[in-house]
Protein backbone atom coordinates (compact mmCIF):
# COMPACT_ATOMS: atom_id res chain seq x y z
CA UNK A 1 0.00 0.00 0.00
CA UNK A 2 0.98 3.51 -0.97
CA UNK A 3 -1.55 5.16 0.73
CA UNK A 4 -2.71 4.67 3.97
CA UNK A 5 -6.58 3.64 3.68
CA UNK A 6 -8.91 5.38 6.49
CA UNK A 7 -9.72 3.33 9.32
CA UNK A 8 -12.82 2.44 10.82
CA UNK A 9 -13.92 1.14 14.61
CA UNK A 10 -17.34 -0.48 14.59
CA UNK A 11 -18.82 -1.09 17.90
CA UNK A 12 -21.36 -3.75 18.09
CA UNK A 13 -23.30 -4.17 21.18
CA UNK A 14 -26.22 -7.55 20.82
CA UNK A 15 -25.52 -10.58 22.62
CA UNK A 16 -26.45 -12.90 19.61
CA UNK A 17 -24.36 -14.90 17.29
CA UNK A 18 -27.00 -15.32 14.76
CA UNK A 19 -29.19 -12.22 14.42
CA UNK A 20 -30.41 -9.32 11.86
CA UNK A 21 -28.75 -7.21 14.33
CA UNK A 22 -25.65 -9.49 13.21
CA UNK A 23 -26.63 -9.72 9.43
CA UNK A 24 -26.01 -5.52 9.30
CA UNK A 25 -22.94 -6.02 11.51
CA UNK A 26 -21.39 -8.36 8.99
CA UNK A 27 -23.00 -6.46 6.01
CA UNK A 28 -21.69 -3.13 7.56
CA UNK A 29 -18.19 -4.51 7.99
CA UNK A 30 -18.05 -5.99 4.50
CA UNK A 31 -18.93 -2.67 2.78
CA UNK A 32 -16.36 -0.55 4.54
CA UNK A 33 -13.51 -3.42 4.22
CA UNK A 34 -13.79 -2.05 0.22
CA UNK A 35 -12.21 1.31 1.58
CA UNK A 36 -11.15 1.01 4.76
CA UNK A 37 -9.38 -0.46 7.40
CA UNK A 38 -11.79 -2.07 9.66
CA UNK A 39 -11.55 -2.65 13.81
CA UNK A 40 -14.67 -4.12 15.78
CA UNK A 41 -15.21 -4.22 19.46
CA UNK A 42 -18.22 -7.08 19.56
CA UNK A 43 -18.41 -6.17 22.69
CA UNK A 44 -20.54 -9.34 24.00
CA UNK A 45 -17.89 -11.64 22.20
CA UNK A 46 -14.83 -9.69 24.17
CA UNK A 47 -16.90 -10.40 27.25
CA UNK A 48 -16.72 -6.87 27.99
CA UNK A 49 -16.69 -5.82 31.45
CA UNK A 50 -19.31 -3.11 31.49
CA UNK A 51 -19.25 -1.95 35.55
CA UNK A 52 -16.97 1.17 36.26
CA UNK A 53 -15.86 1.09 39.73
CA UNK A 54 -12.55 2.03 41.80
CA UNK A 55 -11.22 -0.95 40.53
CA UNK A 56 -10.09 1.02 37.31
CA UNK A 57 -8.36 3.18 38.97
CA UNK A 58 -5.07 1.75 39.81
CA UNK A 59 -3.36 2.59 42.75
CA UNK A 60 -5.93 4.91 43.58
CA UNK A 61 -8.74 2.68 43.78
CA UNK A 62 -9.12 3.04 47.79
CA UNK A 63 -7.55 6.38 48.24
CA UNK A 64 -9.70 8.62 50.65
CA UNK A 65 -10.53 11.00 48.19
CA UNK A 66 -14.15 11.20 45.93
CA UNK A 67 -15.08 8.81 43.53
CA UNK A 68 -14.03 11.04 40.76
CA UNK A 69 -11.08 12.69 42.22
CA UNK A 70 -9.47 9.05 42.61
CA UNK A 71 -10.10 8.72 38.41
CA UNK A 72 -7.98 12.07 37.86
CA UNK A 73 -5.35 10.82 40.00
CA UNK A 74 -5.29 7.28 37.71
CA UNK A 75 -4.96 9.14 34.66
CA UNK A 76 -2.44 11.46 35.98
CA UNK A 77 -0.48 8.28 37.12
CA UNK A 78 -0.89 6.80 33.86
CA UNK A 79 -2.82 4.15 35.54
CA UNK A 80 -5.53 3.04 32.96
CA UNK A 81 -6.53 -0.51 32.77
CA UNK A 82 -5.45 -3.10 29.99
CA UNK A 83 -8.77 -3.55 28.49
CA UNK A 84 -9.99 0.32 28.70
CA UNK A 85 -6.47 1.78 27.33
CA UNK A 86 -6.65 -1.22 24.13
CA UNK A 87 -10.57 0.70 23.38
CA UNK A 88 -9.29 3.80 23.31
CA UNK A 89 -6.61 3.02 21.34
CA UNK A 90 -8.76 1.66 18.88
CA UNK A 91 -10.95 5.15 19.56
CA UNK A 92 -8.01 7.62 18.54
CA UNK A 93 -6.95 5.66 15.51
CA UNK A 94 -10.47 5.67 14.03
CA UNK A 95 -11.45 8.10 11.28
CA UNK A 96 -15.09 6.71 11.66
CA UNK A 97 -16.54 5.14 14.59
CA UNK A 98 -20.13 3.21 13.81
CA UNK A 99 -21.99 2.23 17.03
CA UNK A 100 -24.67 -0.17 16.20
CA UNK A 101 -27.12 -1.70 19.05
CA UNK A 102 -30.70 -2.56 19.77
CA UNK A 103 -32.69 -0.01 21.41
CA UNK A 104 -33.80 -1.70 24.77
CA UNK A 105 -36.17 0.43 27.19
CA UNK A 106 -35.55 3.83 24.65
CA UNK A 107 -31.67 3.75 25.73
CA UNK A 108 -28.48 1.70 25.27
CA UNK A 109 -28.26 -1.91 26.37
CA UNK A 110 -26.08 -1.82 29.43
CA UNK A 111 -23.58 -3.39 27.70
CA UNK A 112 -22.61 -0.64 25.56
CA UNK A 113 -23.54 2.08 28.02
CA UNK A 114 -20.54 0.16 30.15
CA UNK A 115 -18.56 0.36 27.48
CA UNK A 116 -19.32 3.78 27.64
CA UNK A 117 -18.88 4.36 31.64
CA UNK A 118 -14.99 3.05 31.24
CA UNK A 119 -14.15 4.26 28.24
CA UNK A 120 -14.74 7.57 27.88
CA UNK A 121 -12.95 7.94 30.53
CA UNK A 122 -11.76 10.98 33.12
CA UNK A 123 -8.91 12.54 31.02
CA UNK A 124 -9.67 11.09 28.16
CA UNK A 125 -13.38 12.21 27.40
CA UNK A 126 -13.94 14.60 29.70
CA UNK A 127 -11.82 16.89 32.29
CA UNK A 128 -9.17 17.78 29.30
CA UNK A 129 -7.68 21.35 30.25
CA UNK A 130 -8.21 23.46 27.51
CA UNK A 131 -5.04 25.39 27.04
CA UNK A 132 -6.03 28.46 25.93
CA UNK A 133 -8.75 29.12 28.89
CA UNK A 134 -7.81 27.23 31.50
CA UNK A 135 -11.30 25.31 31.33
CA UNK A 136 -11.91 22.22 30.11
CA UNK A 137 -12.98 20.78 26.73
CA UNK A 138 -16.30 19.61 25.62
CA UNK A 139 -18.74 20.20 23.48
CA UNK A 140 -17.18 20.17 20.20
CA UNK A 141 -14.00 20.04 20.94
CA UNK A 142 -11.89 16.94 22.12
CA UNK A 143 -9.08 14.04 21.60
CA UNK A 144 -12.39 13.20 19.18
CA UNK A 145 -12.36 15.55 16.92
CA UNK A 146 -11.67 15.30 13.31
CA UNK A 147 -13.84 11.78 13.81
CA UNK A 148 -17.19 10.83 12.27
CA UNK A 149 -19.62 9.02 14.27
CA UNK A 150 -22.80 7.35 12.75
CA UNK A 151 -25.03 5.57 15.58
CA UNK A 152 -27.04 2.58 13.63
CA UNK A 153 -29.77 1.30 16.03
CA UNK A 154 -32.84 -1.13 15.50
CA UNK A 155 -36.26 -0.75 17.35
CA UNK A 156 -38.91 -3.08 17.24
CA UNK A 157 -41.36 -0.22 17.32
CA UNK A 158 -42.87 1.53 14.16
CA UNK A 159 -40.56 4.98 12.68
CA UNK A 160 -43.60 6.86 13.18
CA UNK A 161 -44.13 6.35 17.27
CA UNK A 162 -40.32 7.37 17.32
CA UNK A 163 -40.39 9.94 15.21
CA UNK A 164 -41.42 13.90 15.95
CA UNK A 165 -44.61 14.02 18.27
CA UNK A 166 -44.84 10.14 18.39
CA UNK A 167 -45.55 8.58 21.47
CA UNK A 168 -42.51 6.88 22.80
CA UNK A 169 -39.88 10.30 22.05
CA UNK A 170 -38.19 11.26 18.88
CA UNK A 171 -35.04 8.92 18.52
CA UNK A 172 -32.71 12.37 17.93
CA UNK A 173 -34.47 13.29 21.27
CA UNK A 174 -33.92 10.16 22.99
CA UNK A 175 -30.32 8.85 21.85
CA UNK A 176 -29.56 13.27 22.48
CA UNK A 177 -27.61 12.31 25.82
CA UNK A 178 -25.24 9.72 23.37
CA UNK A 179 -24.99 11.67 20.18
CA UNK A 180 -24.45 14.90 21.95
CA UNK A 181 -24.33 14.59 25.19
CA UNK A 182 -21.12 11.97 24.66
CA UNK A 183 -19.65 11.83 21.08
CA UNK A 184 -20.64 15.53 20.28
CA UNK A 185 -19.11 16.05 23.63
CA UNK A 186 -15.63 14.49 22.98
CA UNK A 187 -15.34 16.26 19.90
CA UNK A 188 -16.79 13.70 17.40
CA UNK A 189 -19.10 14.89 14.53
CA UNK A 190 -22.16 12.86 14.64
CA UNK A 191 -24.27 12.03 11.85
CA UNK A 192 -27.79 11.73 11.47
CA UNK A 193 -28.90 8.31 13.39
CA UNK A 194 -29.47 5.72 10.88
CA UNK A 195 -32.87 3.95 12.67
CA UNK A 196 -33.95 0.50 11.52
CA UNK A 197 -37.45 0.04 12.57
CA UNK A 198 -39.48 -2.76 13.45
CA UNK A 199 -36.85 -4.87 13.43
CA UNK A 200 -38.93 -7.28 16.04
CA UNK A 201 -40.83 -8.51 12.88
CA UNK A 202 -38.49 -8.65 9.47
CA UNK A 203 -39.24 -10.76 6.99
CA UNK A 204 -36.47 -11.86 4.34
CA UNK A 205 -37.39 -8.62 2.17
CA UNK A 206 -37.42 -6.26 4.67
CA UNK A 207 -34.03 -7.65 6.04
CA UNK A 208 -32.42 -7.40 2.56
CA UNK A 209 -34.21 -4.12 1.71
CA UNK A 210 -32.54 -2.80 5.31
CA UNK A 211 -28.66 -4.09 4.68
CA UNK A 212 -29.05 -2.24 1.22
CA UNK A 213 -30.41 1.09 3.04
CA UNK A 214 -27.00 0.86 5.32
CA UNK A 215 -24.72 -0.42 2.81
CA UNK A 216 -25.93 2.28 0.91
CA UNK A 217 -25.76 5.00 3.54
CA UNK A 218 -21.94 3.75 4.30
CA UNK A 219 -20.76 4.08 0.89
CA UNK A 220 -21.82 7.83 0.90
CA UNK A 221 -20.68 8.31 4.83
CA UNK A 222 -18.00 11.28 4.17
CA UNK A 223 -19.99 12.71 1.67
CA UNK A 224 -22.53 13.52 4.39
CA UNK A 225 -23.25 16.79 6.62
CA UNK A 226 -23.02 16.41 10.47
CA UNK A 227 -25.37 17.65 12.48
CA UNK A 228 -24.60 21.12 13.08
CA UNK A 229 -24.30 21.21 16.87
CA UNK A 230 -23.46 24.49 18.50
CA UNK A 231 -20.30 24.09 19.99
CA UNK A 232 -19.27 25.68 23.71
CA UNK A 233 -17.00 28.08 22.07
CA UNK A 234 -19.73 29.10 19.44
CA UNK A 235 -20.56 32.17 22.07
CA UNK A 236 -24.18 31.07 21.74
CA UNK A 237 -24.78 29.58 25.33
CA UNK A 238 -24.16 31.91 28.34
CA UNK A 239 -21.95 31.40 31.12
CA UNK A 240 -24.54 29.77 32.81
CA UNK A 241 -24.14 26.98 29.91
CA UNK A 242 -27.69 27.92 28.95
CA UNK A 243 -28.46 28.41 25.31
CA UNK A 244 -28.91 32.69 24.42
CA UNK A 245 -32.26 34.19 24.38
CA UNK A 246 -31.86 35.63 20.35
CA UNK A 247 -31.53 31.80 19.49
CA UNK A 248 -34.73 29.94 18.67
CA UNK A 249 -36.49 31.99 21.42
CA UNK A 250 -39.24 30.34 23.16
CA UNK A 251 -37.97 26.55 22.18
CA UNK A 252 -37.42 24.31 24.90
CA UNK A 253 -36.92 21.16 22.40
CA UNK A 254 -33.05 19.56 22.05
CA UNK A 255 -33.36 20.56 18.26
CA UNK A 256 -32.51 23.87 19.63
CA UNK A 257 -28.77 23.08 19.93
CA UNK A 258 -28.58 22.62 16.19
CA UNK A 259 -27.18 25.45 14.41
CA UNK A 260 -29.70 24.67 11.45
CA UNK A 261 -32.48 25.73 13.81
CA UNK A 262 -31.79 29.81 12.76
CA UNK B 1 -49.03 -4.69 63.63
CA UNK B 2 -52.71 -4.07 63.17
CA UNK B 3 -51.83 -1.71 59.87
CA UNK B 4 -49.88 -2.53 57.21
CA UNK B 5 -47.31 -0.49 56.12
CA UNK B 6 -46.77 0.62 52.81
CA UNK B 7 -43.73 -0.47 51.35
CA UNK B 8 -40.79 0.85 49.57
CA UNK B 9 -38.07 -0.43 47.23
CA UNK B 10 -35.20 1.48 46.87
CA UNK B 11 -32.96 0.60 44.01
CA UNK B 12 -29.61 2.00 44.20
CA UNK B 13 -26.49 1.93 41.91
CA UNK B 14 -23.39 3.42 42.75
CA UNK B 15 -20.27 1.89 43.21
CA UNK B 16 -18.92 2.86 46.30
CA UNK B 17 -19.47 2.28 50.18
CA UNK B 18 -18.41 5.75 51.49
CA UNK B 19 -20.05 8.60 49.19
CA UNK B 20 -22.18 11.42 49.01
CA UNK B 21 -24.91 9.62 47.05
CA UNK B 22 -24.24 6.63 49.87
CA UNK B 23 -25.04 9.30 52.54
CA UNK B 24 -27.93 10.25 50.70
CA UNK B 25 -29.07 6.59 50.17
CA UNK B 26 -28.77 5.92 54.28
CA UNK B 27 -30.66 9.07 55.30
CA UNK B 28 -33.45 8.79 52.56
CA UNK B 29 -34.14 4.72 53.89
CA UNK B 30 -34.15 5.78 57.34
CA UNK B 31 -36.75 8.58 56.51
CA UNK B 32 -39.03 6.09 54.52
CA UNK B 33 -38.50 3.48 57.33
CA UNK B 34 -40.46 5.96 59.47
CA UNK B 35 -43.81 5.18 57.75
CA UNK B 36 -42.88 2.05 55.54
CA UNK B 37 -41.00 -1.44 55.54
CA UNK B 38 -38.13 -0.66 53.35
CA UNK B 39 -36.44 -3.03 50.48
CA UNK B 40 -33.58 -2.55 48.99
CA UNK B 41 -31.70 -3.33 45.95
CA UNK B 42 -27.96 -1.99 46.47
CA UNK B 43 -26.99 -3.63 43.03
CA UNK B 44 -22.96 -3.23 43.12
CA UNK B 45 -23.07 -4.55 47.07
CA UNK B 46 -25.08 -7.39 45.37
CA UNK B 47 -23.30 -8.11 42.28
CA UNK B 48 -26.15 -8.19 39.95
CA UNK B 49 -25.58 -9.03 36.40
CA UNK B 50 -26.42 -6.54 34.32
CA UNK B 51 -26.00 -8.21 30.86
CA UNK B 52 -29.51 -9.48 28.91
CA UNK B 53 -28.25 -12.42 27.27
CA UNK B 54 -30.44 -15.95 26.23
CA UNK B 55 -28.71 -17.18 29.22
CA UNK B 56 -32.11 -15.28 31.16
CA UNK B 57 -34.39 -17.45 28.53
CA UNK B 58 -33.97 -20.87 30.43
CA UNK B 59 -34.45 -24.21 28.31
CA UNK B 60 -35.20 -21.47 25.59
CA UNK B 61 -31.92 -20.17 25.12
CA UNK B 62 -30.74 -22.16 22.03
CA UNK B 63 -33.94 -21.95 20.18
CA UNK B 64 -34.03 -21.45 16.63
CA UNK B 65 -36.75 -18.28 16.76
CA UNK B 66 -35.26 -14.44 17.17
CA UNK B 67 -34.21 -13.66 20.51
CA UNK B 68 -37.31 -11.37 21.77
CA UNK B 69 -39.43 -14.82 20.31
CA UNK B 70 -37.06 -16.83 23.10
CA UNK B 71 -37.70 -14.52 25.83
CA UNK B 72 -41.24 -14.84 25.23
CA UNK B 73 -41.59 -18.66 25.36
CA UNK B 74 -39.55 -18.70 28.46
CA UNK B 75 -41.54 -16.52 29.84
CA UNK B 76 -44.78 -18.46 29.33
CA UNK B 77 -43.28 -21.57 30.59
CA UNK B 78 -42.53 -20.27 33.75
CA UNK B 79 -38.68 -19.95 32.98
CA UNK B 80 -37.18 -16.60 34.93
CA UNK B 81 -33.68 -16.58 36.63
CA UNK B 82 -33.55 -16.16 40.14
CA UNK B 83 -31.97 -13.17 40.44
CA UNK B 84 -34.77 -11.18 37.88
CA UNK B 85 -37.79 -13.20 39.80
CA UNK B 86 -36.37 -11.55 43.02
CA UNK B 87 -36.28 -8.22 41.83
CA UNK B 88 -39.97 -8.39 39.92
CA UNK B 89 -41.29 -9.61 43.62
CA UNK B 90 -40.04 -6.93 45.33
CA UNK B 91 -41.17 -4.24 42.39
CA UNK B 92 -45.08 -6.40 42.80
CA UNK B 93 -44.77 -5.58 46.76
CA UNK B 94 -43.67 -2.02 46.58
CA UNK B 95 -46.02 0.96 46.74
CA UNK B 96 -43.20 3.62 46.33
CA UNK B 97 -40.22 2.98 43.96
CA UNK B 98 -37.24 5.09 44.39
CA UNK B 99 -34.52 4.81 41.99
CA UNK B 100 -31.32 6.63 42.81
CA UNK B 101 -27.68 6.76 40.94
CA UNK B 102 -25.44 9.31 40.03
CA UNK B 103 -25.65 10.83 36.15
CA UNK B 104 -23.05 9.18 33.88
CA UNK B 105 -23.17 10.35 30.15
CA UNK B 106 -26.24 11.91 30.84
CA UNK B 107 -28.07 8.50 31.49
CA UNK B 108 -28.44 6.29 33.98
CA UNK B 109 -25.61 3.81 34.72
CA UNK B 110 -24.30 0.36 32.95
CA UNK B 111 -25.53 -1.39 36.74
CA UNK B 112 -28.64 0.30 36.41
CA UNK B 113 -29.59 -0.03 32.90
CA UNK B 114 -28.94 -3.50 33.15
CA UNK B 115 -31.08 -4.28 36.16
CA UNK B 116 -33.92 -2.55 33.59
CA UNK B 117 -32.90 -4.77 31.06
CA UNK B 118 -33.12 -8.17 32.75
CA UNK B 119 -35.69 -7.69 35.12
CA UNK B 120 -38.15 -5.46 33.18
CA UNK B 121 -38.90 -8.56 30.85
CA UNK B 122 -41.12 -9.73 28.37
CA UNK B 123 -44.17 -10.65 30.03
CA UNK B 124 -43.39 -8.99 33.29
CA UNK B 125 -43.38 -5.00 31.63
CA UNK B 126 -44.10 -5.55 28.39
CA UNK B 127 -45.80 -7.71 26.00
CA UNK B 128 -48.74 -8.12 27.82
CA UNK B 129 -52.01 -8.85 26.44
CA UNK B 130 -54.56 -6.50 27.23
CA UNK B 131 -57.74 -8.71 28.04
CA UNK B 132 -59.93 -5.47 26.59
CA UNK B 133 -58.13 -4.89 22.97
CA UNK B 134 -56.04 -7.40 22.49
CA UNK B 135 -53.37 -5.32 21.90
CA UNK B 136 -50.37 -5.24 24.52
CA UNK B 137 -50.56 -2.93 27.78
CA UNK B 138 -48.04 -0.07 27.88
CA UNK B 139 -47.80 3.51 28.83
CA UNK B 140 -49.91 4.14 31.47
CA UNK B 141 -51.57 0.54 32.48
CA UNK B 142 -49.78 -2.72 33.64
CA UNK B 143 -48.51 -4.37 36.30
CA UNK B 144 -47.16 -1.68 37.95
CA UNK B 145 -50.25 0.32 37.73
CA UNK B 146 -50.97 2.33 41.04
CA UNK B 147 -47.32 2.40 42.02
CA UNK B 148 -45.45 5.48 42.44
CA UNK B 149 -41.79 6.17 41.51
CA UNK B 150 -39.46 9.10 42.26
CA UNK B 151 -36.20 9.46 40.23
CA UNK B 152 -32.79 10.87 43.02
CA UNK B 153 -30.23 11.56 40.37
CA UNK B 154 -26.38 13.29 40.98
CA UNK B 155 -24.96 15.08 38.61
CA UNK B 156 -21.66 17.04 38.69
CA UNK B 157 -23.24 20.16 36.71
CA UNK B 158 -24.86 23.41 37.39
CA UNK B 159 -28.47 22.71 37.43
CA UNK B 160 -28.72 25.22 34.53
CA UNK B 161 -26.78 23.10 31.75
CA UNK B 162 -29.66 20.71 32.87
CA UNK B 163 -32.73 22.82 32.77
CA UNK B 164 -34.58 24.23 29.84
CA UNK B 165 -32.26 25.33 26.97
CA UNK B 166 -29.02 24.09 29.17
CA UNK B 167 -25.82 22.91 27.06
CA UNK B 168 -26.68 19.34 28.21
CA UNK B 169 -30.28 18.80 27.68
CA UNK B 170 -32.92 19.38 30.17
CA UNK B 171 -32.75 16.03 32.73
CA UNK B 172 -36.70 15.76 32.12
CA UNK B 173 -35.73 15.28 28.71
CA UNK B 174 -32.64 13.35 28.75
CA UNK B 175 -34.03 11.04 31.24
CA UNK B 176 -37.47 10.04 29.60
CA UNK B 177 -36.80 7.15 28.11
CA UNK B 178 -36.28 5.98 31.60
CA UNK B 179 -39.01 8.24 33.33
CA UNK B 180 -41.66 7.79 30.40
CA UNK B 181 -40.36 4.92 28.41
CA UNK B 182 -40.09 2.46 31.06
CA UNK B 183 -41.56 3.71 34.66
CA UNK B 184 -44.73 4.97 32.97
CA UNK B 185 -45.12 2.35 30.15
CA UNK B 186 -45.21 -0.17 32.70
CA UNK B 187 -47.96 1.41 34.92
CA UNK B 188 -46.14 3.39 37.52
CA UNK B 189 -47.12 7.03 38.58
CA UNK B 190 -43.77 9.04 38.19
CA UNK B 191 -42.82 12.32 40.21
CA UNK B 192 -40.92 15.29 39.18
CA UNK B 193 -37.23 13.82 39.22
CA UNK B 194 -35.30 14.79 42.11
CA UNK B 195 -31.61 16.29 40.73
CA UNK B 196 -28.74 16.91 42.72
CA UNK B 197 -26.67 19.19 40.96
CA UNK B 198 -22.96 20.30 41.40
CA UNK B 199 -22.63 16.40 43.31
CA UNK B 200 -18.79 16.67 42.52
CA UNK B 201 -18.03 19.52 44.45
CA UNK B 202 -19.81 19.52 47.68
CA UNK B 203 -19.10 20.61 50.99
CA UNK B 204 -20.28 19.88 54.84
CA UNK B 205 -22.81 22.24 53.96
CA UNK B 206 -24.11 21.19 50.89
CA UNK B 207 -24.45 18.30 51.50
CA UNK B 208 -26.65 18.76 54.78
CA UNK B 209 -28.45 20.73 52.59
CA UNK B 210 -29.37 18.56 50.10
CA UNK B 211 -29.96 15.59 52.74
CA UNK B 212 -32.61 17.44 54.50
CA UNK B 213 -33.80 18.68 50.66
CA UNK B 214 -34.32 14.66 50.29
CA UNK B 215 -35.84 13.82 53.03
CA UNK B 216 -38.32 16.67 53.27
CA UNK B 217 -39.72 15.26 50.14
CA UNK B 218 -39.96 11.74 50.88
CA UNK B 219 -41.61 12.72 53.68
CA UNK B 220 -44.42 14.27 51.42
CA UNK B 221 -44.14 12.10 49.13
CA UNK B 222 -47.82 10.97 48.90
CA UNK B 223 -49.14 14.23 48.68
CA UNK B 224 -47.30 15.24 44.86
CA UNK B 225 -48.82 15.35 42.15
CA UNK B 226 -47.21 12.38 39.42
CA UNK B 227 -46.32 13.89 36.04
CA UNK B 228 -49.45 13.13 34.20
CA UNK B 229 -48.64 11.66 31.19
CA UNK B 230 -50.90 11.28 28.70
CA UNK B 231 -51.92 7.45 28.45
CA UNK B 232 -51.92 5.47 25.05
CA UNK B 233 -55.71 4.73 26.08
CA UNK B 234 -56.71 8.32 26.33
CA UNK B 235 -57.30 8.35 22.70
CA UNK B 236 -54.95 11.52 22.15
CA UNK B 237 -52.71 9.49 19.93
CA UNK B 238 -53.29 8.65 16.66
CA UNK B 239 -53.23 4.74 15.37
CA UNK B 240 -49.71 5.95 14.51
CA UNK B 241 -48.53 6.56 17.79
CA UNK B 242 -48.27 10.22 17.25
CA UNK B 243 -49.88 12.69 19.36
CA UNK B 244 -53.06 14.33 16.87
CA UNK B 245 -52.36 17.53 16.09
CA UNK B 246 -54.71 19.31 18.07
CA UNK B 247 -52.69 18.71 21.35
CA UNK B 248 -50.10 21.55 21.56
CA UNK B 249 -49.98 22.13 18.27
CA UNK B 250 -46.75 22.84 16.43
CA UNK B 251 -44.34 22.09 19.22
CA UNK B 252 -41.57 19.02 19.33
CA UNK B 253 -40.44 18.74 22.23
CA UNK B 254 -40.97 15.90 24.95
CA UNK B 255 -43.10 18.21 27.44
CA UNK B 256 -45.85 17.53 24.61
CA UNK B 257 -46.66 14.36 26.67
CA UNK B 258 -47.35 15.71 29.46
CA UNK B 259 -51.51 16.90 29.82
CA UNK B 260 -50.59 19.59 31.14
CA UNK B 261 -49.09 21.82 28.20
CA UNK B 262 -52.47 21.79 26.97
Amino acid sequence: MTKTQPQALWIYAHPEAKSFNRDLFDAGRAELEKTHTVETSDLYAMGFDPLLTSADFGSHAHDDDPFMTRWVSARADGEVPADVLAEQNKLLAADLIVIQFPLWWYAVPAMLKGWMDRVFASGFAFDIEDPETGGSLRYGDGLMAGKRALIVVTAGEHATALGPRGISGDIDTLLFGLTHGTLFYTGMSTLPIHLIDQADDTTAESSAREITRLTERLAGVYEEAPVPYRTRKSGQYRPARVLRDEFVPGRVDLGIHRAESE
